[in-house]
């Protein structure tokens, strides 16, 4: 295992430590996830641990599924204990982008019904500020494309639509629809700009998740960083 | 005919009259614009006009398919001359409530591409102040409902969603989600409502069209008024 696989089996452990038997907890997406759900089984298996996972997408349904952890809805249980995500930039407020997975749509709707909101990385993650790494992912319908990208020019002249691989042409998200991936650096105000990148008739959802995580374990060469809000 | 219908059909007669040849128009959703589309068919058989339609739901696609009016898309037309289209509420600023079709969400994507964007209506859609008659239609990705009602409280206790005839259980938009009835009123500043309920997380779009419209025909018992922003 690389460097940058234990720091993200660090952050996992670290989160698993939350877990406590009779919780609805919300499961996130992307390969640090998949180290807490293996984590998850574990404990299920060696204690009397019982839990009932929301997933944020196919994949972590799937996951689940695999390790054997009990699926349940958001709609059957709208109040979550915990939920546990990874991210994809990481600022030292805990504000996030989110969505290389392109599952932001499910996850922003599943984290922010969690009393604990738990985000797990590894270092590299962490940036100064919002958008020096990551491109903005925004989810669109689809025949929205021209209209949102119109306005997207007010923000950047840099965005594409995310070409999917293994399938001719874009990528198509859980929901059906499309994503861009808009490079915005310089946020002055990343809740102010969160919402108004949401106001664009045609976008459903974007990557920025402000205000929202509430703890995260960063996994560092040096050991474990929690940051909290 | 009756008097409501005269006046639709009243309302669609002014509208028509700003369409010339080689227009690419956007065409909205309802009973109003039934009227609009045959009265453009009209011209088109006795006139040489050419006209491209970008329709705002399948019902509007298939009245232009019925009345031979050539479609188009917003990604190959972006910008539009015109966009036609009813509503449900409209105030004296012309800010609108739409969405009793559940066609919103393409509607606001489409008339806001619009240079003009034309609203026909009968004399009863006139409100003084929006929300005064119709609950605002929200629609929603259908995995996050709980979350949505959650938030809608601090808004309303008075909202459903919108159960489907001809179908069992909730309607089922074109964009394949659910829409919420919410009964707002007392609107202190709807620009800023619109904007609030469409950043709750798992809200596609909601019925709000504030500072969209330009010019509005409303069929009434005496004659045609033109309302202009």
């Amino acid at each position: 295992m690389n460097e940058k696989e234990k720091q993200k089996e660090m952050a996992a452990q670290a989160a698993i430590e939350h877990i406590e038997t009779d919780q609805v907890i919300g499961i996130g997406s992307g390969s640090t996830i998949e180290y807490f759900i293996k984590l998850l089984r574990q404990r299920m298996l060696s204690e009397e641990l019982k839990i009932a996972a929301v997933p944020t997408s196919y994949q972590s349904a799937f996951l689940c599924i695999q390790n054997q952890i009990p699926l349940t809805t958001l709609n059957e249980h709208p109040e979550l204990e915990l939920a546990i995500d990874g991210a994809d930039e990481i600022d030292s407020s805990l504000n996030l982008i989110k969505g290389a997975g392109a599952a932001l749509t499910q996850e922003k709707i599943v984290d922010s019904m969690a009393k604990r909101f738990i985000i797990i990385a590894d270092e590299s993650k962490m940036v100064k500020n919002l958008g020096e790494k990551m491109p903005i992912p925004i989810e669109i319908i689809p025949l929205a494309l021209a209209c949102v990208t119109k306005r997207l020019k007010a923000y950047t002249q840099e965005f594409s639509v995310r070409e999917a691989v293994k399938k001719l042409g874009p990528v198509i998200t859980d929901n059906g629809n499309f994503i861009i991936d808009a490079k915005i650096t310089n946020i002055d105000n990343p809740k102010t700009l969160e919402l108004e990148l949401k106001g664009i008739p045609g976008v459903v959802e974007n990557g920025l998740f402000i205000e929202m995580a509430h703890i995260a374990y960063i996994g560092t060469k040096t050991g474990i960083i929690e940051l909290n809000r």
